[in-house]
């Protein structure tokens, strides 16, 4: 329990811009059980009263010995609070004369904006959830995990407590490697390798070192809406380049002012596409006809379903395109580690505005995940999520023909953690997406992650990672009554 | 050890721009004991000859039959690497016809980039380091850290592995609203905090908020030239305003036209004054006249030696400063924690924002970090530097009063992890610097940290924090003996 007294301030001050006869008594409220020591309570109140004119320029304080006695305080905590507003300019204090307030303090209070709503993200009435992007955390190893992490804790070099750099460590650098060797076959300098907190800051680093005023960045669309924003945020101008089942079109490309362009190839993000060997080269030409570089966004290839991962368009030329890679959907997103595979050009440009953006990553994690990587641990636990994504891919799959009939298809290679599904003849708009979510079913449309509206209005998005096949049934079963309530 | 095995394929083919009647033998090289399966490795050596067009387009592979033969391993095996081409567009398949290369695909090797030399940052030869802003780590009490930060990980709730959103753990905002009620006397609302990944990150995100074409922003001179340059990186330009030794002269802001003001007020970066009150009100006035924010950055007044911390000049508005505060120097760098305190009216823009820009922090340091204040454990660290930093100022100033008699004043409040030191009639610019450097001598100047250089060319930069005494002793006896040297 907190007590506190009020205690009446007995010095009698006049506010200047008022009648000179009107006195006011000056309450100063104290709390002798409170952290926050007396001075620095007294010190608080008096600096309020000066700085909403309660006490005015000009006026002397009390003097300590009347203050101390008043608030029932020792008179040295009264002369540190006049110190405290000394320091700061409260107060001017000349030899013999009283302490008296400085000139020019008074701010009188602003009137305060109203308090914004907080957004609401109630999820209390959810009856599916098709969310996509959506690892199932159930199966991660965490309490592996944990004991990993405090190991790497207890062994890290003092060093790395300081600030050790925008490269990131060393080690994970090395693993990374030969994780890019061992699950898309790729040989990979660690040197090229650059640590990040994950896909979305890659672009914005990315977007950053690249971006000409004047020009364009050519993205697929449709595309991922999260990063689609992180580039207009930062006013660069986007391009939308149409996508079929096999990809970005490159016959669009030609004639283009652009200053990168930024690719899903492994699966296209929503439509899940891979991008053809053919139209690989031809963005390759592209890119270097116009001395500008690729941004390769690899976000979940590595659960692909009925064959090895796609080898990423960055082996096929590193010094044209930057790989971005991200452990948030193979490990788990609040880990906050992805990276980066630049061309040795730009590696001193990455350095000096990473150091000027967020300086560099946390090290722990970083240590733990070398170790997950080093241990193999990780490629067990890919291939366990690979199966168990696997199953609910193919029990998504068996839902939507049990309670939709031959109404709809599906898009793209099966990887991931979603699948884009078209359902001829059906109008997926806002307002279906909205009365989705006020009857609890949580989805994305193909027409939301659409730049250019109105050409993917049959297509929704269906995620499942996260879910178990009951849920996966369940959803559908959710979904289906609710497409035909409508 | 790792056995190889170079197998020629005898697959004979042409390549179509040489003359035709030339042969050339096929060499895949492949490593029965590589953690990458054979099908891949297999993949791989084909793609490459196809990009760098060894077979050309139109050509067929060799039959599945004849290749397994010839490399000694399964037919299977053939079978996959060639649906992988398959899959990505490479070759051609049509029932009964054999596998053909796919057109346009071929892509010479562009000539590669010079490697950059890594810059070199041997500090093998250090005599004395005098480098600002470095908190000793080895009084970080780490292994009671670790044992917090496993216990966070093993409670964490599961959701928190997924997406949490931009704000930060509420359990940390909570606490860190504690901890500036019982550092700093100032009373915040949880949900006017912001977690950050550190005080540069801060000005990042605040600046890309807060820009305004066609106008500056106003930064003290001297100010941190990390700061300025994180700044000057988004091409947005910077109005230098000059600094006494109370901090930024506030008549210079007359007339500009500004999208914030940038300050240091309670310790001046890097000249050490604190800010008076008649200028924070006038800080406050021009801000709000001009209807922009002031970015206050409070990057060390935790250790304030003859006094009590100095109050924010957030306290004085919270709805026209953005206070931006670290936990970087009161515990260790890599710990990459910070925070923000915004303005109601910026608290959606700063979310939507953060999501795009880097998600969010990972949650286990934040836990960590809000069981480290609400046990106070951070008070009787703090309580400990104090003292520990306090005594080595003391020492250097002790040391230089030694080495260099009165030929030189400190500037600025006893606070923080360096001083500035004036030596009047010296000239410390880039030469001398560079000469230091050479020397084993690890320090800036203030004109260094200047914009508008030649103003402060007298004065150098002694960070302490780091240095036991006796390193502090050597240190100003090393460069005593350098400077009376040249």
């Amino acid at each position: 329990m907190i007590l506190s007294k009020l205690v009446l301030l007995k010095y009698q001050f006049v506010i200047s811009s008022l009648d000179p006869v009107e006195v006011y008594m000056l309450g100063i409220e104290i709390n002798r059980q409170s952290e926050v020591s007396l001075k620095r309570q007294i010190y608080h109140k008096l600096r309020d009263y000066i700085l909403d004119g309660r006490i005015a320029a000009g006026e002397p304080l009390p003097s300590t010995r009347e203050l101390a006695k008043d608030l029932a305080v020792s008179r040295n905590t009264i002369c540190e609070a006049y110190d405290m507003l000394l320091a700061e300019g409260f107060v001017l204090s000349s030899q013999g004369a009283p302490t008296r307030v400085a000139e020019g303090l008074s701010i009188p209070k602003e009137s305060s904006e109203e308090f914004l709503q907080k957004e609401s993200q109630s999820y209390d009435n959810i009856k599916a959830d098709f969310r996509t992007g959506q690892p199932d955390l159930r199966y991660f190893p965490r309490y592996m995990w944990n004991r990993i992490l405090y190991k790497a804790m207890d062994e890290m070099p003092l060093y790395q407590f300081g600030y050790s750099g925008p490269d990131g460590l060393t080690q994970l650098r090395e693993e990374i490697s030969g994780w890019l060797f061992r699950s898309r076959g790729i040989k990979v300098d660690p040197c090229d390798i650059f640590i990040t907190v994950g896909a979305t800051y890659g672009l914005h680093l990315i977007s950053g070192m690249l971006y000409e005023e004047g020009k364009e960045i050519l993205m697929e669309d449709p595309c991922h809406m999260g990063m689609l924003r992180a580039l207009r945020n930062k006013g660069y101008p986007v391009c939308p380049v149409p996508v079929d089942e096999h990809g970005m079109i490159i016959e669009h490309l030609d004639g283009k002012a652009a200053w990168a362009i930024y690719v899903t190839p492994s699966h296209q993000f929503p439509l899940g596409g891979i991008l053809p060997a053919g139209r690989r080269a031809g963005l390759i030409r592209f890119a270097r006809e116009n001395g500008i570089y690729i941004i390769e966004d690899d976000y979940d290839s590595e659960f692909r379903y009925c064959g090895e991962p796609i080898a990423p368009l960055y082996s096929m030329d590193p010094q044209r395109v930057i790989y971005v890679g991200t452990f948030s959907k193979v490990l788990f997103p609040a880990l906050r580690i992805g990276y980066v595979l630049l061309p040795r050009q730009l590696h001193k440009k990455w350095r000096y505005l990473r150091t000027h953006t967020d300086v560099q990553n946390p090290p722990f994690e970083q240590a733990a995940l070398a170790e997950f990587l080093r241990s193999r641990k990780i490629d067990r636990h890919v291939l366990k999520m690979k199966r168990l994504y696997g199953e609910r891919r193919k029990a998504l799959l068996l839902a939507l023909a049990e309670q939709f009939g031959n109404t709809w298809h599906s898009w793209g290679d099966a990887t991931g953690l979603h699948i884009a599904v078209e359902f001829p003849g059906m109008q997926f708009g806002y307002e279906f997406l909205h009365k989705c979510k006020t009857n609890g079913i949580i989805l994305k449309s193909v027409e939301y992650h659409s730049i250019c509206k109105g050409k993917h209005l049959d297509k929704l998005l269906l995620g499942y990672g996260h879910m178990e096949i009951d849920e996966i049934n369940k959803g559908i079963s959710v979904l289906n009554k609710f497409i035909t309530s409508i």
